[in-house]
């Protein structure tokens, strides 16, 4: 039987808030058995930038990555961001590792096809060393990755933390039985946007179907939820949607299975 | 029998200078079985900083390290350097992993006394996680570092990149048969300053002793080879000073042995 690991990610909605992450942390630390955080960006690349005088060119809602803004994302997320959870993580007693794509060749990407729409140094994930990574946490450390990959000749590129964490739950499904946790703002899948209490405990295929033709489901939770169920599909076992604050309890939020 | 592990050590002249990094990293590839390289800063962190305003201040040569100061080191070391340079080796086609102080809980340190001189947050190292180090090399993994660590509290603190090689190379001798490669601008040591080809090519502490009393050793290079045969005298099999287009070649620079 296959053993399970957590895989978890956040974004800048927690990153850009000190005791938001300060207690993100505590609560992924209690998470027993093997886990893996994957972590976005955040506010404080879009800052320094502005800081050092970069502008952050935008093109539907997508970051373009010039060479300057590649190297202060790589600084911030691989660096600064990277290696404080790590340390905050060791000061809890979980023996996490702090990883970009490159390192060990874990999450191998390829620049984005500059047609139609030139995006800069952004890779997608073209394969993950789910053998390598395995015998890390299987050694006992706790992986937290940067979305920062590079590609086989050695180019960095800036990569979407989602699709990271989606990737690497897919891989390691050969490994594990996989949960994959995105932490947002909200108690989950509302039935009713408005009252945090309508959390839809369980969505699948079925129901999903019926959910979307019912109107229920927004408009930007329908590609959170359609990867979930892809996911699912390529082997992972579950994929939640659930507020950070959240975790660490396994029944709270809400859960897409097969 | 101990397998050899090689440590090689680089500093800013070669980080500085991106063809003679690529130059290096090609070398550094090349060379035979397990290996492990340490990185220092250079000057991108002093422009960056400068960049955004921060003023560096220097007391007695060295860096006082304040939080800004803290997080431009840790996004350009940890960040932007460790992983340009992991991504080069897996495009050399050596498995590296970019790491610091926090990941594994490999290196820990301890703030520097702020008395008699406060250098901020500045760390000494405490301990070296060789075992767990050890997994990962024999894993296949080339092991690279920059220098910055974390105190058991989670607190981030810059560190000295010779220290933390010497450091690894006395807690990993316990595993492996360490050769610790320090790069520099000179051939070796030289027996005339102005002679490139009047390298020591030998160096033991009985010799050390005479060349001292001679005068023929500079003042700058007394504490590195008193370094070197403290190091040997805790368990470090060689200590190597050469020049970084020769890291490769064994034969070359001057060994520093009991």
């Amino acid at each position: 039987m296959k053993q399970a690991l957590h895989i978890v990610k956040i974004g800048g909605n927690i990153i850009d808030v000190p005791e938001a992450l300060a207690s993100f942390l505590a609560n992924f630390a209690s998470i027993p058995g093997f886990k893996l955080l994957v972590h976005g960006g955040g506010k404080i690349a879009t800052s320094m930038a502005a800081e050092l005088g970069i502008q952050s060119q935008m093109i539907e809602g997508r970051r373009v990555t010039d060479s300057e803004s590649l190297k202060i994302v790589t600084m911030v997320y691989a660096g600064w961001i990277n290696k404080s959870i790590v340390a905050s993580l060791q000061a809890l007693s979980t023996n996490a590792i702090g990883l970009a794509g490159p390192d060990g060749a874990f999450v191998v990407s390829k620049k984005r096809n500059p047609e139609p729409i030139d995006y800069g140094f952004v890779g997608d994930i073209e394969s993950v060393n789910a053998d390598g990574l395995t015998a890390l946490i299987k050694n006992g450390l706790s992986p937290v990755f940067a979305p920062i990959t590079a590609d086989k000749k050695g180019q960095l590129l800036n990569t979407n933390a989602d699709t990271m964490a989606q990737a690497l739950a897919i891989a390691l499904s050969n490994h594990f039985e996989v949960t994959l946790t995105y932490c947002f703002e909200k108690q989950g899948v509302l039935m009713d946007p408005n009252d945090d209490n309508s959390v839809i405990s369980q969505i699948n295929s079925a129901n999903f179907a019926q959910l979307k033709a019912d109107g229920i489901v927004s408009a930007g939770m329908i590609p959170k939820l359609e990867n979930a169920l892809k996911a699912i599909s390529q082997g992972v076992h579950s994929v939640r949607l659930c507020h950070a604050d959240f975790v660490s309890q396994p029944d709270k939020g809400t859960l897409i299975q097969a």
